[in-house]
């Protein structure tokens, strides 16, 4: 599928009602188990997904306009949402992504990006020349992985309970 | 995760609202892609788990009550969502969901099944003897897999267009 805006935002706007809808107010066990050592739990991944609205998504969208390939975009950091997360319960969480999502696409309708915008270069601390438009696609494409993380990481908690399904569960290796 | 119904009917609950989410009004493209031959789209998804409320989840609770492990499970057919979905919107699929899901919910709080209920045997078609815990963890785990699924088929719509971001991105292989 080809990028664009009209079929990108309906899934970034729907992103903080699904994962409501996935996760508030489920028995605890749910909501803080992880994978194992070094995975994140889903409450960790709601903290990650706030973190990324404030210096991710949006930032790089006004950076790659003001600077194009001339300065490579501040390096995104990947844990930073155990400190968002600190001290907050799991539906502040979920307020403060659906506020912080509606205001980035406030922001992101605001800035009336055309195709040219879309095609334009950037730089990316790792891997180099990145188009706006490979960005965007990028926030959806994030989005939807951390849905499938959310979704993974509980029906992995069945994986013993499941008895003989097991082989049947895809999500559950 | 240890089963119980205290914590896995708040997870079927939701399902319908996590799909429903998802999925209604998105532009059809989203909707109606697969991953390729033999694969499903979102829409084929809404399909088969109409399908599992009618045939397999509640009444498979039934029929192990009634038999235990004297009959085994009618097989499911996992490709009549085909025939569920046909000349169906989308849109009267999910609520179609919601209204079988929240009847499939009321039957199984009617039961009142015992911990004593959750570990009577049944017999699978294919892989013998399962206990009715395990048939009820499954279609938990089994609503998850979907909605892993459905957000799965979505991003990766998206495997060009993010460009380089790709390796950072597990969902698009």
């Amino acid at each position: 599928m080809h990028f664009d805006l009209e079929t990108a935002i309906p899934v970034l706007t729907r992103t903080p009602r699904v994962v409501d809808a996935l996760l508030r107010d489920l028995p605890d066990g749910w909501v803080s188990q992880n994978e194992g050592p070094d995975t994140w739990s889903p409450f960790d991944v709601v903290g990650h997904l706030v973190h990324g609205e404030r210096t991710d998504w949006i930032p790089r969208v006004e950076h790659l306009l003001a600077h194009g390939e001339a300065v490579a975009f501040p390096p995104f950091d990947r844990f930073a949402q155990f400190e968002v997360s600190q001290g907050k319960t799991l539906a502040e969480l979920l307020d403060t992504f659906a506020v912080e999502r509606r205001k980035s696409l406030e922001r992101l309708v605001e800035l009336r990006l055309t195709p040219q915008d879309l095609a334009r270069w950037g730089r990316h601390p790792e891997f180099g020349r990145v188009t706006l438009g490979q960005h965007l696609a990028t926030w959806v494409a994030h989005d939807l992985d951390h849905v499938v993380q959310i979704s993974r990481v509980m029906a992995r908690q069945y994986s013993e309970a499941v008895g003989p399904w097991r082989k049947y569960l895809r999500v559950i290796e």
